[in-house]
């Protein structure tokens, strides 16, 4: 059997993972690699915190040194996170010709055509499957199953904390911040919870995917980002009213050649799949112009459904045969431009929940505005008096689709009715036709 | 742009929709390939028979010959199917070093182990991704995404054509035989349609998918197998009443190195992700000890779907460089040897639905009997006269987790009571703990 020595930068969560499955299933990966793997050094800040898993002591090190010039180290596994010193060991590893491993998005979704490039130029192989949606291969899906199609549309539950936050607020009755509570004490939540429940997270994974799905450089500021802060329980309430789910989608759609990129909670219907996504599953429905409907689900995070996309990204590069230099091209991303729509542009039915005066003739005065808008009303409805102030009822509104630009108008018109004292929340809709 | 040029066995289904998709999507493949892609001849068996989309009449051939000494036809897409002389044909193109892509599930879960090796020999590659679940990547995801795992279970609903009879007769109160000439009248079904409401179609599916995941050789006569068309309506009414619904389920379970493989109705959660595929929409569920749950879920089957497979397969030879030769070893299925478990062995629970006669002592009696074969029941209801006979009734019986063999003692042992006169059905159920 031949043997094969790699490297992890980091022990943390995923390292953790990478490092149980390489020890329990080493049978499974050597005869499906070829390889006897042999993690010869892991890079750690703090050698001496416990670690929750039995590594002997003498593998781990401070010192970047020790790995990038050990010459027997043929792929380097960072699963540190973080930018700095994060790319600039890559840069450094693959100048040593070593293969990469990653599962860091954000320095994916902020820096990633450094590295291709880079990976490119070297002949290396550059590999991140954990670094959307942890254990489904839907990196994988996409670059190399997908390949017949022209994707048009690509929705995905792709953060896993706010996806347990909105199923606890749903099933549970909880209001946000108990739900986000809960979270943080099952661990699902970091104590700085800001790039998840903001929508930051999940927009670097749109980035990526998009990226891949279109064969196009996508920025970080392309795409739209709204978190779930804002969504209420009452709206998860209204929303079961009209047969609705809220999930935090991320959503890229392919009008002729403008991209619409975005992440915001969104409205569907409970019966679609991704309706049925709970707790902190992911998934990722993909529609292309021959596959049709593809969706993909699964665990998005955790030690070992994210080490199992890690150590399929070292077995992929053990399989495509290490000794041979400039073997796999990486796959491309910069085979197409697409323009970028603003979030003006796109077109959605919405929701709208509102805190109106309660005297007759008020239906009416919203109604026309928002008509005035070139927005179509689907539904009125009042919802009964505020329990605060009996001279406030809740309206909520269902449109027609629009274009979010006119939606905006007529939100700043509503504003300047008397009658409107607040519009408590609007929430964009989407059937997935 | 480099060229290359290929050749379709078949211009049926399949065939076709590989052809459109060539046309409509011909630059992402050249792109995503670096190749453009020439289909340079097509055999059929009639030159004259109408085919629905314009291919040159030139391309058209009835003689295999005029393929298989071609030497410019680097790959062969065989989407002809049954076995000879498809066997035959690929054996041929492979001693010519052509590389394979075949859609042919019956010849692969029957002789997959002749082509392997002869592809193996030849240094060609052999790919074969639309045989199974048509246009999901389940071939891809096994042989590929899932490499650090250890595979404990997997959960198939592979045959859009039940999966469609039987969501009919859920939603539309359909009986089997109505619901069967729906399918037909749609396209999803035969005109015989043996092979699917009998389960040969998911058998065969379920043999080629265990095998890749157990990396192991299981021959068709391992995979115990039931169709559909025992379930009446009376079934799936019951069954929601216990909030669960009837699919058609492959399902391979690894028990400590016995492997249990069986195609037949299960009744399974309401809630679950597999009950939430409708119509004939296909979905596959693997379990694996790092990856936990994922789910693949899309069209298994469809000229377009099956299609994007097929071209899929062909980007990936064009990829993995066809210049150079023996470059990719094809994926091997006989790691392990395993054992195979006889049904009698396996472990669930059961419904069960007798009918019999309505006298005092007729539930005790049953529930005695089925008690000293060991199967201890979780419920016993009596459902009601029988329309057709009023001195009889109808029970349904829910057993907890017990052995198959247990049961069908059990249920013989029930015909020697005067009081049962007949047992209509029993049904397997499954709570994927
Ligand atoms: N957690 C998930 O489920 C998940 C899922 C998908 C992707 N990811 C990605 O995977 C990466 C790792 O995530 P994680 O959750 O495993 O992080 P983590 O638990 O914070 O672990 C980070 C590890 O890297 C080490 N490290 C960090 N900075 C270092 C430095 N400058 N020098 C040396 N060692 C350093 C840490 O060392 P010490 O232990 O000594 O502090 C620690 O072992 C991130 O890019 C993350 O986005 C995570
Ligand atoms: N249909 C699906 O959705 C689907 C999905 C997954 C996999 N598959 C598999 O794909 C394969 C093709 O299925 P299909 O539905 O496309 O079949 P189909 O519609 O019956 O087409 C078969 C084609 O092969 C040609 N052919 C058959 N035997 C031949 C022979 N001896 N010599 C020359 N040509 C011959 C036929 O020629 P003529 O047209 O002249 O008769 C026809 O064009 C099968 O293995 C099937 O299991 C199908």
């Amino acid at each position: 059997m031949k043997k094969v020595k790699i490297a992890l930068l980091g022990l943390g969560n995923v390292g953790r993972g990478v490092w149980m499955i390489l020890n329990s299933n080493k049978e499974e990966i050597m005869k499906r690699s070829g390889y006897e793997v042999e993690v010869a050094k892991i890079l750690v800040r703090d050698i001496s915190k416990p670690r929750g898993v039995e590594v002997p002591l003498g593998l781990l090190t401070t010192d970047f040194n020790d790995i990038i010039n050990d010459d027997e180290i043929k792929i380097i596994v960072e699963v540190m996170g973080g930018i700095e010193p994060a790319r600039e060991y890559m840069i450094a590893a693959m100048d040593k010709k070593k293969h990469i491993v990653t599962a860091n998005k954000m320095l994916l979704a902020t820096g990633g055509d450094e590295l291709f490039e880079k990976a490119d130029k070297e002949g290396v192989m550059f590999n991140y499957e954990a670094s959307v949606a942890g254990g489904i291969p839907i990196i994988n899906g996409i670059n190399e199953s997908l390949t017949a199609n022209k994707v048009e549309r690509l929705y995905g539950i792709v953060n896993g904390t706010t996806n347990y936050i909105l199923t606890k607020m749903a099933f549970d009755g909880l209001d946000f911040n108990d739900a986000l509570k809960e979270a943080q004490e099952m661990g699902y939540a970091e104590a700085d919870p800001t790039s998840d429940i903001e929508g930051f997270d999940s927009q670097y994974k749109l980035a990526i995917l998009s990226s891949l799905a279109f064969g196009t450089k996508i920025k970080i500021e392309d795409v739209y980002r709204e978190g779930i802060t804002k969504i209420e329980s009452v709206d998860i309430q209204y929303a079961k009213e009209f047969k609705k789910v809220i999930k935090l989608l991320a959503i890229v759609k392919d009008n002729d050649g403008r991209l619409e990129l975005r992440v915001h909670p969104t409205m569907i219907p409970e019966n679609h799949p991704l309706a049925n996504v709970y707790d902190s599953f992911n998934a990722v429905l993909i529609k292309g112009n021959a596959v049709g409907d593809l969706m993909f689900y699964g665990r998005g995070a955790g030690d070992l459904p994210t080490g199992s996309a890690v150590v399929s990204d070292v077995v992929s590069i053990l399989r495509s045969n290490i000794e041979i230099e400039n073997l796999n091209p990486v796959v491309k991303n910069n085979l197409w431009v697409k323009e970028i729509s603003d979030i003006s542009e796109i077109d959605s039915k919405y929701y709208m929940r509102l805190t109106v005066a309660d005297r007759p003739g008020v239906l009416g005065e919203i109604s026309s505005v928002v008509g005035e808008n070139n927005v179509s009303l689907r539904s009125v409805i009042q919802k009964g008096l505020d329990v605060e102030n009996e001279n406030k009822v809740t309206i909520v509104l269902v449109t027609h689709m629009t274009k979010e630009g006119n939606i905006k108008s007529a939100i700043e018109e509503l504003y300047k009715l008397d009658a409107v004292y607040k519009i408590n929340n609007f929430i964009r809709m989407e059937d997935f036709n």
